[in-house]
């Protein structure tokens, strides 16, 4: 039997939308991130028109130089956020975490990403350093961050 | 008209549970503690037995100490964990935070708090650095603390 060429399960992998490990990542993983400036919190609940692939509840840590864009608006190159995506359980009037769904990591370079509003993006399953879900997440996440280009298309805001 | 004397004001605000200013705190206000790690957060919703005071969403943060604690199990003095309680709001199937309740926080010291575990604690409400709740909140946070004895009283695990 003849084995199926790399590039059409590669091809495969992506249209069924699985993950994909090895592919080089947009932007880095964020090593460390657990131990950078928590910003803020939101849960996206079940029935929520982002509940795919959102739901759930994220945190969001910004790096010295995105916590310092956050504060004046402006950001320099290696500025990264991080959206790190929990499971929750909601019971007895208590809403818990859960396993890790994915982060979502977004990274400032204005050289490398002019055609994305100087951001680059991609998305890290679970606990994984190199599985993501497929390439096509710098546009997908451009395309919702556009409509907060007025705050140089960061979504969170600073908070006390 | 004769003025009120001033003990019998602060027991007269004690006893009905008002906020307490000027009063030495039990342990000092964390500065900087939003640049902590953040450890873990919880939601406490309405109807759940811990609502008073509780209630709301939380977040903890733990300072360097308290982190190497978490891992080691073992508490150096000077470790400092907060309790970070904001408002929240559910609507549109989504929660979102509010504005800060109080924090809780505890400072582990085993020789100036010997009698409560190695653990002092105290509240500040809101954003104030100097407002507490009353001077009763030590015992009062040790009696239910003492339920997690086994891991030195505190309640948070770490996570990845």
């Amino acid at each position: 039997m003849r084995s199926i060429p790399l590039i059409l399960v590669f091809v495969l992998a992506v249209a069924i939308g699985a993950t994909v490990i090895g592919m080089p990542a947009a932007v880095e993983y964020p090593s460390g991130y657990r131990s950078w400036q928590h910003v803020k919190s939101m849960i996206i609940q079940p029935g929520h028109p982002l509940e795919d692939p959102f739901g759930g509840i994220h945190h969001i840590y910004a790096n010295p130089k995105a916590l310092d864009g956050l504060r004046s608006g402006n950001y320099e190159s290696g500025a990264v956020f991080v959206f790190d995506l929990l499971d929750f359980t909601d019971r007895d009037r208590t809403i818990v975490e859960g396993e890790r769904k994915r982060i979502d990591v977004m990274q400032y370079d204005p050289d490398r990403f002019s055609g994305t509003g100087g951001w680059g993006f991609d998305t890290f399953v679970g606990n994984s350093k190199s599985e993501r879900v497929d390439q096509n997440v710098v546009n997908a996440c451009f395309d919702c961050h556009q409509s907060a280009a007025k705050s140089n298309y960061v979504f969170s805001q600073y908070r006390q």
